[in-house]
């Protein structure tokens, strides 16, 4: 299972939240042998929930775990500051990350401290929150912290 | 409402979260007026979900809001590299901290960036967490991913 095979999980997730009518950002958390352990999407929305975007979706459904040394964070969209502490915090050392475009976070931050990034610049993930944040900038800018 | 009585609340969940067998720390989303948003608790083991510290559930139990510019986040612990991003992501400008000796988590790096710290270095918080890593430390290295 290639980098791009993961994405393909995190992006059925962010398509599903924006049939959801919500937040279209995805995410998987895998062990670095390509075995699912979560896979989530924000739900604001959804579930009013400010606290669960895709990353933290993901995380949370791989269950408790001892450690994270083995695993590959997958998202469509770079992680804000919230996610890219969680992807610190618990020392996921690689992520993959579907575009940086529409939003660029703090991977630049995980890079410096080790965490091996790779942006795919997806074509698929760019549409689905460039459309998404043209139609809605409120719910996008609620999102982020945005005033 | 001075920074104790907030960190009152905190404690609070904090002593609910050791009653139900869970990681001792608690935290509140105060306006700076002294309103109270929200508080929640570390929930890893009550609901076996990784993803809760006590910083996110006080942020998810605010519910959405527009902006955070007018709080103050408290908590019984230096918050992690997760909550400190949560801080930063959504311009919480002020963390009230019970202590910093149990675990030095993001906050220097937030006082880089601009957000007031008060470590109020409270000896009920010391002993909470002293008490609780030296009696479980597996609990406490699994909820800040050390191995």
């Amino acid at each position: 299972m290639d980098a791009r095979d993961m994405l393909a999980v995190a992006v059925e997730e962010a398509r599903a939240g924006l049939a959801e009518g919500g937040i279209p950002i995805g995410a998987a958390l895998f062990t670095s042998d390509g075995t699912l352990l979560g896979r989530g999407r924000n739900r604001r929305v959804q579930d009013g929930d400010a606290s669960t975007h895709a990353e933290t979706a993901a995380f949370r459904n791989a269950g408790r775990r001892k450690g994270y040394r083995d695993t590959i964070m997958v998202t469509t969209l770079s992680p804000c500051w919230y996610c890219s502490g969680l992807v610190r915090q618990f020392g996921i050392p690689r992520v993959v990350i579907g575009e940086a475009r529409t939003f660029h976070g703090g991977h630049d931050w995980l890079a410096e401290h080790g965490v091996g990034i790779t942006v795919l610049d997806d074509t698929a993930c760019v549409e689905l929150m460039g459309d998404f944040t043209a139609a809605h900038p409120e719910l996008w800018f609620e999102d982020i912290g945005r005033d």
